[in-house]
C-alpha cells in the first residue's frame, strides 16, 4: 500500500486507541488490542510509539499477568498532553489554542505585532507563544494530532494574483509563506493543516450553533469582502485556493473599478470603505465604522439606503451560491453586520425571492456568532475534523451521542469564546 | 462506539481484506492477519462473513502447517462476485452495471419501459435485469460492497415543491419514492447511495478524463436545465437534496414566468424548448434538436444569435458559481451541446470575463464525454467514491500510482463505455 493509505490507517488506529483509553480509563496492552480489534503487534508498535511521544503513560502495572509471564503494565492518557492546536495569524497578532483528546481547550493565548512584521518573524513569535503555554499551563505537545493554521488571503498563493497587494485601508497584505507549515511540523511532529483565516471562520461557524450545520455559505463584510464555504461537512478550497471569494462575483458589470481588475464586483459595494464612500458620495459625511452605526441605529435615509442597497448586491450573490449549493445556512460576518441589523434583514429578504418559491428550503440567515478574532477556534476544528474518525462531522452527531460524554463534544472547543 | 462508526470500521477491514487478496493472490489467514495488521479473531470474524456471502472462496488447503496442528486453507477472492452495482432509471429505461473488486465492469443490460410507469414496477423490472444478467454473465452478488442508484429528479424530494411535475415536453416527472433503496438493500444486504442522475453524471465526469478533477461544475442542457457539483472529490447533496440546480438560478427578474414559479431562471432561456421558442420568436421556426445541429452547422444567423444569448446567460451563471466554487473544469452535457459547439465556446468566454483578470485560476470549459445515457457510470462511481478507504478520491490517484495495477483503477469503468 502507498504512505498516503499506510499513514492514514496508522493515524486512524492510533485514535481508536486515544479514543478507548478516554472512554474506560487504563488499561492494559491485551485490553486495549480486544476491544480495538488490533493484533498485538500492530498494537505495540502504536503503544510505543504513543507512550515515546509522551500522549500516554505507564500508569501501574497490574497484579493479575496476562498470557505471558510478564506483570501487564496499565497504560493511561496523560492529561497533560495536548491532542490539537490551533493559530490564528492576523494581520497584527496571532493568536493559539490547544485542545485535549475530549477537544476541551486546555490553554490559549496571543502576541500581538506590527502589521509589517514579517512571516518568518510571526512564526518564531506564534512558536514562542506555544513555549509560554507549556511554561503557564503544563501542558506538553508530544502527541499533537494535527495543527490547524489560518493565515489571511488565499493559501497556497494562487499564482498569477499580485503580491504583496494593499487592502483599501492601506493595510499591505503578503502571501503566507509555504514555510509556515513546515516550521510548525518539524516543530511538532504532527500533521499541519494551513487554510485562509476567513475560510476558517466558516467552518468555526457551521459548529458553533446548537446544532452543526453541513453546508454553510459565509461571507464578511470588512475592508474587503471575503468568504468561506462549508460543503457536506467539509471546507471547501477549490482547485486553486480560491473557493469562497464571493466579493469579487461582478454585480454590476459597469460600476466601479476594482482592486483585482475586474469592475463592478461586489466588494466595490459592500466592503466597509465601499459603504462608508457611497454615504459621502449620497451627502452624509461619515468618519469610521462607529459613526456608520449610530446612523443606522437612527435609520438615517441616507445610511439606510445605502446599507440596503449593499446588502441588496449581497443578497443576489448570495442567493446564487444558495440556488447553487443549497446550503442550511447563510452567515454573514464582519464587525458592520453587529453594528447594523438592516444588512441581515435585507440580505435575507432578496436572497428569498432568488430561492424555488414552493420549496421549504431557504437557509436559515443570520450574523455571525463569533467574533473576527475567533479564528483560532476555526483552526481547530479544521484540525478536529480532518481527525480520520471524525472527518465529515455529521457522522460525528453519532460518536457524541453514542459516547454520551456531554461537554466532550465537538462543539465543546466553539462554545468556549461564543 | 456508535454503530455508525462501528460499521465503518468493519467495512474498512472488509475492504482491506479484499485489496490484500486482489494485490496478492490466494492466502491463509494468517498471511491476510499479518499483513493487514489485525488481531486473528477480528480476521477470523470478517472472513467468516466473507466466505459465506461468497465473496472469497476456500482455493485449497496449504500442505505446510502453520501454528495449530490444522492445515491452513487458503482464501481468494470469487471472480464471479460483482462488487459493485450501478442502476440508472431514466425516464423510459433502467441501465445495469456492475463491477468487480479491480472496478472492471463485469456486465450490463438495460430494459424499456413506458413512462407512465409507476416507480414500483419500475424497481421490480431492474431486479429482474439484474436476475438476467445472473444468468447470462454468470455473476453473483453475495459480496456487494455497495449499490448507487440514480433517478430523475431531487431525491429524497423535498417537502413543497409540486410534485408530480410536467416537464416542457409533457413527460410527466414523478419523485422517486423512498421504497426505491430499501427494495435494493433488502434483496443484496449492501449499502445504496441514491442521488439525482444529473448529478451522478457530474461524478462520472470528474473521473472520465485522463486525470480525474477533484472540482467540478456540470450543467445538462435539455427538457429542463439540470447540474451537479463534484467539490473536493464528493458529490454536493445540499441541506435539502437541490444543490446544483443552476437551472433556477434568476438570469432575468423581469423574464419569462418558469415552471419554478419565478420569472427569467436559466432555464426559460437556456433549455431546448426555450431556444427553439426563441428560433420561432425570431422568425426560424425549427421543429426538433436535429433541425437546431442543421442551422448552428450553417451558421444561420438566427440560430448563431440564439445559441450565443442562450450560453452567455449560462456562462454567467456558471460563472458565478466559478467564483464560488474554484473548480478545475466546468462540464455542459445534454445532446445539444454536442451539436452545436458554440454553446462551449460562448460559455468559455462569458465565463472567462467574471474571473479574476490575473489569476490563472480559470477552469477548463468542455463538452460532457459521457452521454446522456451513461448514468449507470455515474452510480458505480458513487460507490466506488464511497467505499471507505477510496473516499475522497484524490488521494486514490496514490492508490492507483502505487497499486501499479494498469486497467484496474477507478477510471477503469468510466473508461469503458465513453
Amino acid at each position: 500500500m502507498p504512505s498516503g493509505v499506510h499513514a492514514l490507517v496508522r493515524r486512524t488506529h492510533e485514535e481508536r486507541v486515544l479514543r478507548a483509553l478516554q472512554e474506560n480509563g487504563a488499561m492494559s496492552r491485551g485490553e486495549i488490542a480486544r476491544i480495538v480489534g488490533l493484533s498485538r503487534t500492530t498494537l505495540s508498535e502504536i503503544t510505543g510509539s504513543l507512550l515515546q511521544r509522551g500522549a500516554i503513560v505507564v500508569v501501574d502495572t497490574a497484579s493479575r499477568r496476562e498470557g505471558s509471564g510478564r506483570p501487564a503494565e496499565r497504560l493511561a492518557l496523560d492529561p497533560a498532553s495536548a491532542q490539537f492546536m490551533g493559530v490564528d495569524f492576523g494581520h497584527r497578532r496571532v493568536h493559539v489554542v490547544v485542545a485535549d483528546a475530549s477537544h476541551e481547550i486546555m490553554a490559549s493565548g496571543a502576541t500581538r505585532y506590527d502589521d509589517t512584521t514579517p512571516w518568518q518573524e510571526r512564526t518564531a513569535l506564534a512558536l514562542t507563544l506555544v513555549e509560554r503555554l507549556t511554561a503557564e499551563a503544563g501542558v506538553h505537545y508530544g502527541a499533537l494530532q494535527g495543527i490547524g493554521i489560518g493565515v489571511p488571503g488565499p493559501y497556497p498563493a494562487p499564482e498569477g494574483r499580485p503580491w504583496p497587494r494593499t487592502t483599501p485601508s492601506g493595510t499591505v497584505l503578503r502571501p503566507a509563506p509555504e514555510g509556515v507549515d513546515v516550521a510548525f511540523a518539524e516543530r511538532f511532529d504532527a500533521p499541519v493543516i494551513v487554510d485562509n483565516n476567513t475560510r476558517l471562520a466558516a467552518l468555526a461557524e457551521a459548529i458553533s450553533g446548537a446544532e452543526s450545520v453541513a453546508d454553510l455559505v459565509y461571507v464578511r463584510l470588512s475592508d474587503g469582502v471575503g468568504g468561506g464555504l462549508v460543503v457536506g461537512g467539509q471546507l471547501v478550497t477549490g482547485s486553486s485556493g480560491l473557493a469562497g471569494e464571493l466579493g469579487h462575483v461582478t454585480v454590476d458589470p459597469a460600476g466601479r473599478p476594482c482592486r483585482c481588475g475586474k469592475r463592478g464586483c461586489l466588494e466595490t459595494v459592500a466592503s466597509v470603505p465601499a459603504i462608508l464612500a457611497a454615504c459621502w458620495e449620497f451627502g452624509l459625511p461619515l468618519k469610521d465604522l462607529r459613526d456608520l452605526a449610530d446612523a443606522a441605529a437612527r435609520a438615517h435615509p441616507v445610511a439606510d439606503r445605502v446599507l440596503r442597497e449593499a446588502a441588496g448586491a449581497l443578497g443576489r450573490v448570495v442567493g446564487a451560491a444558495t440556488m447553487t449549493l443549497n446550503p442550511a445556512k447563510v452567515v454573514i460576518g464582519g464587525e458592520i453586520t453587529q453594528l447594523a441589523p438592516v444588512i441581515v434583514e435585507q440580505v435575507a429578504a432578496t436572497l428569498g425571492a432568488d430561492l424555488f418559491p414552493t420549496a421549504s428550503a431557504a437557509p436559515v440567515v443570520e450574523a455571525a456568532r463569533l467574533s473576527d478574532d475567533d479564528g483560532a477556534i476555526g483552526a481547530l476544528a479544521a484540525v478536529f475534523h480532518n481527525s480520520p474518525l471524525l472527518a465529515r462531522y455529521p457522522e460525528t452527531a453519532d460518536v457524541k451521542a453514542g459516547a454520551g460524554a456531554g461537554e466532550s463534544t465537538i462543539e465543546g472547543a466553539a462554545h468556549v469564546r461564543p
